[in-house]
């Protein structure tokens, strides 16, 4: 399987986040997407290579204009003002608020596109999410011609960044952007299925009222699990997009018998919509390991969620989201990506 | 003039705030009351007695009921599920996500019933909330009783308070509560002004469909101040308060020129209401030293304010709000309230 990497994505490293009341190192940091590419390169999953395409026009459909330039000159605003250390918002436009334009004001505009206090931005944020979306466009473009499968090893990840939103450390929807790519590419439908203990609300609303890309999620319900207010069961898609959307909320302390049960679903889910290829956000913190989610997968059972991905029978884009317990991330990232290669007789494609 | 006191307030005291990128002592403390009290009993500003009535009933009618289960509620739940540190929410239901009914997790409450991440909550919150309400209710009691002023001195702060959210170190709406009291004690129309530097935007939401209880508010521009996503001029009120809201927002750097000739405009407008009482949410961090604020009010121009306040010539209930300046807090209140009874020859009423 090729993998698509740049180390660009070091650029982004939060400092600090939010947890419990008190200030603590980000979970979200620059050694994950190292040791995944420690544990690709050691078990020789295929070529590693380097972006070739520039994401951002992709990126450009699913984003709204003004959010793309609020992430491109937040930095700099900051720094402009004198501000001292990252750039976080401390207050949200939340449901309680009348809607209304853009507010211009450096806090205001932190605050209107987040929506949680986990996520900071500084110096090489903006060029760290342009290079995971320049990633994710050219993994997507080289299963476009032809490899049955390809790896994004990108970070930060992009799966709660929405339309016009960045939080849960997502800036831009990588998954998305591979989506969009293999779409523009000649796809006439292609499936995205969210692995990732959290729910995909980024990604389940850049396409939410799209019927050309569904839309299917297995995750941590929201009632308890972060982000809380999206990846209900009756969230269902809108508009042309109306049935194109599948919500799987899981309860706390689900393991791999009851997971597997819904992941069979969600994937006769998307075969029904007869889709041509497949992109899958690969979060690897269903892990019992993990540190901030509450799912119980053990390592042995990632292979089998690799080979059940590769039952689907379609070429995929695998996108890297997130994963927390960090020293375990590279097995069970090769244990999802080696299952599918077993199972989809793809080793050929290297 | 009376003055109603409990000690109660310092039961809730923040330990820390998110400023800056940083987490900090919060700036909203036990002490900021005392220093107040300190000083209104140097300046024998008149008796100073503790509360007599229960707020909780005006509050009833000004926020709902699930958020009123939920401020007494969370702390237990907080603890019960060994939580470390103050509760404080890290995700908001922001204008990104459809409305959804309550959810029910722990931090999904916080994030839905909150709007910024400045305000924690800890054992002693509910009961110092209570206590504020009381005070508040027990002052308006006192100028219904006939009384030209009253001066609840309380904290917590209220005016950021709404009908289901708390948040800029606010959480029961101690103006509002006054002013409801007044309404239930015989005021036909009772006139809400708001001279804190920040926008009271829980009160002008707990009464911005009402045409009972006028409100004006004086306060930095939202599109750079907080709480940024409220009090725009363009907010005038809706359904039977459609015209009753009056928004005058004032750039950074404002000194008493320009904000007496803004406080002159409110006065005129919230007369024209014939009101039967005046509320003044009494935020004194418009003085130029405040750290967190931008208004450049000097310590002589408090007695002034209090002197314009009096010539609206209505029965007066001072609510404490903000004012972050600690040490100098106390001298800019006993400004303000001296200001008010040399003007309207209240000092009889002591």
């Amino acid at each position: 399987m090729i993998v698509i990497h740049s180390p660009e994505h070091a650029r982004h490293h939060s400092q600090c986040e939010v947890h419990n009341g008190a200030l603590v190192p980000s979970f979200e940091s620059p050694r994950r997407a190292e040791i995944v590419l420690e544990a690709v390169t050691a078990a020789d999953l295929g070529p590693i290579r380097p972006p070739s395409a520039d994401g951002l026009a992709p990126a450009a459909v699913l984003h709204r204009v003004d959010y793309l330039r609020f992430l491109e000159t937040i930095w700099n605003d900051w720094q402009s003002a004198g501000r001292a250390g990252e750039a976080m918002a401390f207050s949200w436009c939340t449901h309680a608020f009348r809607p209304r334009q853009e507010p211009l004001g450096l806090d205001a505009r932190l605050g209107y596109y987040s929506f949680c206090v986990d996520t900071t931005i500084n110096a090489g944020t903006w060029g760290a999410a342009r290079s995971a979306a320049d990633v994710c466009r050219t993994a997507a473009a080289v299963v476009c011609d032809g490899a049955a499968g390809a790896f994004a090893l990108c970070r930060p990840p992009g799966h709660h960044a929405g339309p016009g939103y960045f939080g849960g450390y997502c800036f831009l929807n990588n998954a998305g952007i591979a989506a969009q790519t293999l779409r523009d590419g000649g796809c006439a439908r292609v499936a995205v299925l969210d692995v990732d203990f959290h729910h995909g609300n980024g990604t389940q609303d850049v396409f939410y009222q799209r019927g050309d890309v569904p839309f299917a999620s297995l995750h941590g319900d929201p009632r308890h699990c972060f982000p809380f207010y999206s990846g209900h069961a009756d969230e269902t898609g809108a508009g042309p997009g109306a049935g194109a959307t599948l919500n799987l909320p899981l309860p706390p302390g689900t393991t791999w018998p009851t997971y597997a049960e819904a992941l069979d679903h969600a994937l006769r889910w998307l075969g029904g919509f007869d889709p041509d290829a497949l992109v899958v956000s690969l979060g690897l913190d269903t892990f019992a390991g993990d540190p901030i989610s509450a799912f119980r997968l053990e390592t042995d059972d990632f292979p089998r969620l690799g080979e059940r991905l590769a039952s689907l029978g379609k070429p995929t884009v695998f996108v890297l989201e997130g994963g927390y317990a960090a020293e375990d991330l590279g097995r069970n990232a090769v244990g999802v990506l080696g299952g599918f290669e077993s199972a989809s007789g793809s080793g050929g494609n290297r």
